[in-house]
């Protein structure tokens, strides 16, 4: 049953976090009188002791350490004893402080996260500033649609990443709510100055409800919702990339340190990192399901359930660090097989182009579209590309067409012609960049 | 199959927002002379003569209508021939259409049901007022803990559900991008003016890349996932209203027009709303699963996957909007039996009064603790509630306590000694109530 | 409240089954005495009248019907009068009706669902028989691995259907306890005869525990967890036969009665129907985490929570009947083009064989696969298929190689020496449909 | 990337499971020559050598063991040579040899649950028979309902498990089919003995379609789902004996070894254990998402994307072993308080007998029941208990009672009317339980 309720086996990844809030709650105590200065002084000192005992492997867990609070706790008193040790809880219950250090965790680690977003839309820009000029087949429903520029079809991925970027910074500054000084669940009766509290540990303000405060876990559940958005779009990335990488498609290579051969097949090469991206999406929404459920149907304020917010927490958060990493490297790495791109686009893809085309002649919309399908069909029944189709054979579909129907053949054309705010033409793909660079610097001080 | 294909029998709900969208589509294309003013005029008319048909039932579905989209433009040709009704669709793709229908029509309704959450939050700041000197006991893992004041339990509810709006305002603002213009993936050839269709239709910009334009449904996925944590937050409200409407506790009575009877035993009122309230969350949270599974590895832009974004759409917007309804409802029409609450005070609850008295005196918490813990236990030894120990059994745990012992007695002493910002006190309850009406006033014109 | 407390909307399904459920009870009455013999024929004929009306659409609801089980006793009223009519209830709760009633339902259904899989499976025997020598390359990583019989990929479904069958034949019989004669906890006081409900009704047997049966949502959720694990399979199956209908692969292709084309794009034919399966995946999924959701820390026995029970059955019922009978006419119809099949084999597939050659020249299997490594790499370096490599250049790779490597380079013999059972020769292939039919026969009466 | 990438960390539990299915592949090759007898003995051997050291810590991980399969190989090597060692992959691959450990696992580990399944059962047995006769309120809607003996509400719990390990017998029978011998995906070109291997690990049969036997994963989502469904079970039990534990209902008393204090709050008793058992419902259901969400839309066969199968088996493994021991420990616990159960009896939960009393007299139930309903409101508006109430009040409000209806107010006559199959009389009780007694032998050899 010990075994069963002590957490510190994984809650002890607070270790720094718990230092942090109980040195602030000390200073808090200091001010109300609670604490003599030469108290407050030791218990600054020892904390940070143990602090370093924690940070160099030293730290010795000992039987009754149920939680990272009781053993940092436990050998405050050790060091700096009892009696003086025994003040720092004065008014504190673990129902503020768990979610205090956890706050103050998941506050710093997101801020990491954050980094390497933004590297990741970093590198996505560099890569399109490679391939401005690389034409490639745009699919929906993964069948040729219209040519695109590969920058295009990269950056629509760093828009993706862009909103998830946004998310996590409104879901950020939403949990940066300071709860200590809420007690067990009805405040604390000292008057502790609570917003010296938040103010000493970064937080914009402090929470305004006890009861509310300390059975709060909505800032886990954002980040298990924020993790698995942004999964998502890793494993809709990774698809891509995953069929890009095909014999069959061939457009692109990952690298050789992003792949593993097969213990069968020495002839094998796969996308090994990609395929595990894609899967750990299952484990991301687990985790978010996890919490959801873990919250759903329990009464208020603080409940035994609620320790269940903590593993799935430090797992979406490793997950998610290195999901990050290697999707940046992929795709810093991967090589592009321009060739293999432009072989693929056929003049069918061209059909809604001529569909335009007589548009720009006057006829509707709706008529144009099924004269393009006759164009098509009539290509397919004479075995003929639609670029090799005769004029004549043109005019019999539609007398509205005419020699410029050459000038469609040309596939930097079609492309450019989307000249459109995000469209895929060649000045829309730089303006796309503009804009990220200018949204990454305001984002990156 | 075409049954199997057909998304006209829920799509159906979108006329208006498709309606909405075809008109200012009609005007962006008069602006690049796609359209003749009376093409235009001829259009709109049509389109507005749809709209009334549908507001009255009147519109005749048919045979080949498999969306809404196909439906209305069906119908805009029979109404003004296909000629001019044929050019509506040039350069927009089915893809871009859908996409703007649904953040129209989600937007508009996740206002709608903000104002119910509004309303809500106005419903528990009355009632908190009529009951700012109800004494009721306070409960972590559902064992009394503290005595607190009925509106600050109360209002514990109004933060999360302060917070849910704080979500909702942030998700509607980040959806409110327009990706008409963003064709079937490469974006419109005819130069059409895409910040004046993001204006007509009330959106505060539009996107910058057609290929994540038409594949994105992250707003989707976001309002699930609001709609989860705020039916996670209605399942935790019913759990506590249901616990207090036990016979049992005798807390709360709910009102009969929240109430049934059984089939089976005469005797018996059920609060039905409450438990429906809470059942409802594994609907809401199948929902947020069921979009993201959908979303998992499928290739980027769009797939016909994504039309399973709507009905679950629709279906948690429609129970979100009863559910808000229901629980305002169950709210303002419960009675507190302030007699049993106060019954269901008892000495103990003051065992950390008494600690905190210790305290007072200089003693450390952890000592005063286990001191405080003494009391209880002797208290249980000689079969006596605490508050009628003899104060010598009081000196004989310890020499600090004294006659003043007495003073902690009572419960209104207790509660109010809770006086910091989001303490259970008089004076901080009625802090958070200022600042509710404060932020309700910000979040109302 | 009444709107959102009523399930006739959705329940008015179960009317048969409640009927049924009905005339049992009715019986069962008589049997102990609380019904005359004119008392039966009367309530018996009288439901199945309103069988009729509802066959028919003649039922009409009316204001207090908030249930279907309301609404057939207030008709049941109606027709033979509420002296006779309102003894039917006698000693039944709408906690144990109810409960039979979806279990009569849902038996019916699934034992409907069995037979569409037993169709599909049919099916899938039928395609692989037209196609017992049609070679094409196997993946794994969705890169090119060994070559195989389309057949032998073709069933390797067929099994995955199997297991489903076999899971849901194992469901059928566990759910099928006749929980009638509950009451609303605590049974029935009338000493009924509930082994003879359980017979009348096609039950194995009788619930043992009042308590458990009014309580219990297990074969709900069962369902919803066969339906899962069933559609992810269908998911698997549409992921690949999109991969093989895109224009890169062209293995297969999907007959237009399951494609549809695009509102913008002429050329495009897009497979509709498998996208809407694998999409599918995602409302199904999300139906048994909302049914988890629901049941999940409620008090035991009935709460009003459990009517959210209702409405994720019948979709999910709905949408898996439609999905089996769409992937089983996609299957049915699908064109295998058997030329690019055989071009996209390339000797490298058969490195493994090279490897296989050497260890049956006596070499370890783990130097065999580097020296087949080294095979690889050296063509390539080469700029040569493997089968153009001389046989000198074998040679300076190990000594082992010879003249018979020549005979290597021939897809048929590489795949038939997989004879082992569930291997991919010709002989595995038949014996795996063998078994299959075999298993049809024994399942099918 | 290594690191990312490797499985070593986690997949090292499979080394056990590893080594037995090697040594029968060993055996099998050398049946069929591939191996000779010296040197199937030296595999052997260096197996079991490889076995101890992990078993006594002795096993050292090198850098390039990215797993288990690699690891164990490596080290086989090691001791017995390359060339020997080399062999034993002879037409295995890691894919059909993952699948086999993983299935040997989970084999083993289910056997295991299901004994502590059964003595769960055995335990609720036991209590049960101690409380025989001990009555309290049966609960509907968490309101009182009727009167039922407490082993009848225990009982009803033992169901719900007896059902969980008959899921679990099936699910592991279902499970135990030896995928061994199906190569990377086309199956073992050295015609190898697969019912030989089937038959030396233990599994009833072999798989029949390689390229299905390899990508194969039911199993693990079979026993997520069977977790989840019992999670849920262990959820409602959790709830209920909390409520039950509460100060309002005080039926039962968790003993201390399942609860812990408070760090705030002296006079806490907190049931953390059955909190914590509710929380991991989470967890649970999260892992059953995980499996799905991983396994939704990928290709057949092999994908990376399996390697993220295992360690969601090994935490639900780990978190099910302990939740089903402490589950029975707090149950083989705790103290019944016998007279708070008979305080909470009101003789308005009698009404229902009230009706039955009419119906007995020959009164239509549905008439009976709104009769029982006026007395219970009669006595309401008198401020009465109902069996206080004069002769006359009830002869006024039918004229079928008479001075027999005393005989009513009796909860043992009440709770003894229920003698049907599955009633909350003390027979049907005893029947229960002999009922599960005979279950646990037949299932216990």
């Amino acid at each position: 049953m010990e075994e069963f309720n002590a957490s510190l086996r994984f809650d002890k990844r607070l270790y720094s976090a718990d230092i942090t809030g109980s040195i602030a709650y000390a200073k808090a105590l200091r001010k109300c009188d609670l604490l003599k200065e030469n108290e407050l002084n030791l218990i600054e000192e020892g904390l940070e002791n143990i602090r370093s005992e924690w940070q160099t492997g030293m730290f010795v867990i000992k039987g009754g350490d149920e939680d990272i609070h009781t053993a940092n706790e436990r050998r405050l008193k050790e060091l700096i004893g009892a009696d003086i040790g025994g003040k720092l809880h004065t008014g504190r219950s673990r129902n503020d402080q768990v979610s205090t250090d956890m706050k103050i965790w998941l506050r710093d680690s997101l801020k990491e996260l954050l980094k390497y977003m933004l590297k990741l839309i970093e590198v996505i820009i560099k890569r399109s500033l490679q391939y401005t000029d690389a034409i490639m087949p745009g699919y929906t429903h993964l069948q040729r649609a219209q040519p695109v520029y590969f920058s295009h079809w990269l950056l629509s991925f760093a828009f993706m990443y862009q909103q998830d970027c946004e998310r996590l910074i409104a879901a950020l500054d939403r949990m940066n709510v300071c709860p200590l000084g809420s007690g067990a669940i009805s405040g604390n009766p000292f008057n502790i100055d609570r917003d010296f509290l938040a103010k000493e540990l970064g937080f914009k303000s402090c929470s305004m409800n006890s009861m509310h405060a300390v059975g709060d876990r909505d800032f886990v559940a954002e980040f298990h919702f924020w993790s698995s958005l942004t999964v998502i779009h890793f494993s809709k990335m990774a698809e891509d990339l995953l069929l890009f990488s095909t014999k069959e498609f061939s457009f692109i290579e990952i690298s050789d340190s992003f792949s593993t051969g097969s213990s069968l097949m020495p002839q094998k090469k796969n996308a090994d990192s990609l395929e595990l991206i894609r899967g750990k999406s299952g484990r991301i929404v687990g985790n978010l399901t996890a919490i959801l459920v873990v919250l759903k149907g329990i009464p208020s304020t603080f409940n035994k359930d609620l320790q269940e917010d903590k593993e799935g927490m430090f797992d979406s958060f490793d997950t998610m660090k290195s999901l990050i990493q290697v999707i940046t490297g992929a795709i810093d790495t991967l090589t592009l097989n321009r060739n293999k791109c432009i072989e693929a686009l056929s003049s069918d893809m061209l059909a809604t182009d001529i569909a335009y085309y007589l548009v720009r002649k006057g006829v509707s919309f709706r008529k144009t579209h099924e004269l393009a399908g006759s164009v098509v069909s009539t290509a397919e029944r004479l075995g003929l590309e639609i670029h090799n189709l005769p004029l004549n054979v043109f005019k019999e579909i539609s007398e509205h067409f005419d020699e410029d129907i050459r000038l469609l053949w040309n596939f930097e054309n079609s492309v450019n012609q989307y000249t459109v705010k995000g469209g895929t033409s060649k000045a829309s793909v730089l303006q796309q960049i503009n804009f990220l660079k200018d949204w990454l610097k305001d984002n990156t001080e």
